[in-house]
């Protein structure tokens, strides 16, 4: 499949690129905000698109013609203010949703937060980011896309393990972003990930063992 | 009608009190977050219910029980940030919608912004909480509710004059918050606006002509 990694140039977005890329199975296209980001991408042979999640539906329906996934991984960041959350996160995803539906890509995976499904559990520091996480994720649930959602714990820079924990409502935990990564990439062709939303943590279980216990 | 004003001590939600109460129809209650504000409603014998748009669902069904119709005119409004939007204009809304469902409350009306749906008209300045405004509005156009989403042009003080335009795509004008208030009311057991979301400017139509026309 080719694949359409929005958010390219994120944590998640670096390691799943070349994972995507050596897999064999899929190629990556790496949307990116700025040519310069492009750039790099390209230096390493990865196939580019530039486009911008606060531009149009069309502008990203563009981006994203000839793609077969979509995977969304993109968000403001914590170094912007909740006007950009509200323009990222939340609609960000909406228009990407919108353009998937408008060039006829049925599969999406969004990268989501633990428990973004669950206000109980929201941290109090960080409720408003949960907000916007949880509403795109009620958007690409409520569409007809073929959706998957994956909701890590606590991103942790350190190398991955392989090893994972699974399930629909896992309250704390965290995670290497490169063993996200993996799970991303094992769940594009995996059917028992269709149509579900899970929290992800690190665990005992391969990647492929937990996702067959979804 | 019972019909619960969330938001009852906002500008638009000030004028619609009274306009409920006296309507003979219906008879109003005030869901407002301070004790307060509560007292002032009440010693004009108005009904009131003290709840927080940032508390829990069920809070929020609780206070909302017992109502047969819910108007949604609450906002964070401009002297706070967008952590508020996220929180008020866009969960707050969510969490009453899934208050109304969970206790069987099947009317809602929902006061949103001019053109909240079409982002090629999202001011520039503010565009953070249009999209809070235009995800409200599809939550509620996905739930099962009847909904009526009313989408009124820049809010003036001045006096209302009964005389507006409503219709499904209106890109500039303003209108008076006293006639927002009215068209709201009207809109309440009108069928023709069930399920229906328009914009509404100051016209030369009298509201019961200009719902009549949707």
């Amino acid at each position: 499949m080719k694949v359409l990694v929005v958010g390219a140039n994120g944590q998640v977005g670096r390691h799943l690129i070349p994972l995507v890329s050596e897999s064999g199975e899929h190629t990556a296209i790496a949307m990116v905000r700025k040519e310069e980001q492009a750039a790099s991408y390209a230096a390493q042979g990865i196939e580019t698109v530039v486009a911008d999640l606060e531009g149009t539906v069309e502008e990203l329906a563009k981006a994203a013609k000839g793609c077969e996934a979509i995977v969304f991984t993109a968000g403001s960041g914590g170094q912007t203010g909740y006007d950009k959350t509200l323009l990222i996160d939340l609609d960000g995803a909406g228009k990407m949703i919108e353009a998937a539906e408008k060039v006829g890509i049925q599969r999406f995976l969004m990268v989501s937060a633990l428990q973004a499904h669950n206000r109980e559990n929201w941290s109090d520091s960080i409720r408003p980011y949960y907000a916007a996480k949880h509403y795109a994720d009620k958007l690409l649930e409520a569409s007809g896309l073929t959706y998957t959602i994956i909701r890590p714990g606590g991103l942790l820079n350190e190398p991955g393990t392989g090893k994972v924990l699974a399930a629909p409502n896992l309250t704390r935990g965290s995670i290497p972003r490169e063993d996200v990564a993996r799970t991303v990439l094992a769940a594009l062709t995996e059917e028992r990930t269709y149509n579900k939303a899970f929290d992800l943590i690190s665990g005992e279980d391969s990647i492929a063992e937990a996702l067959q216990k979804l």
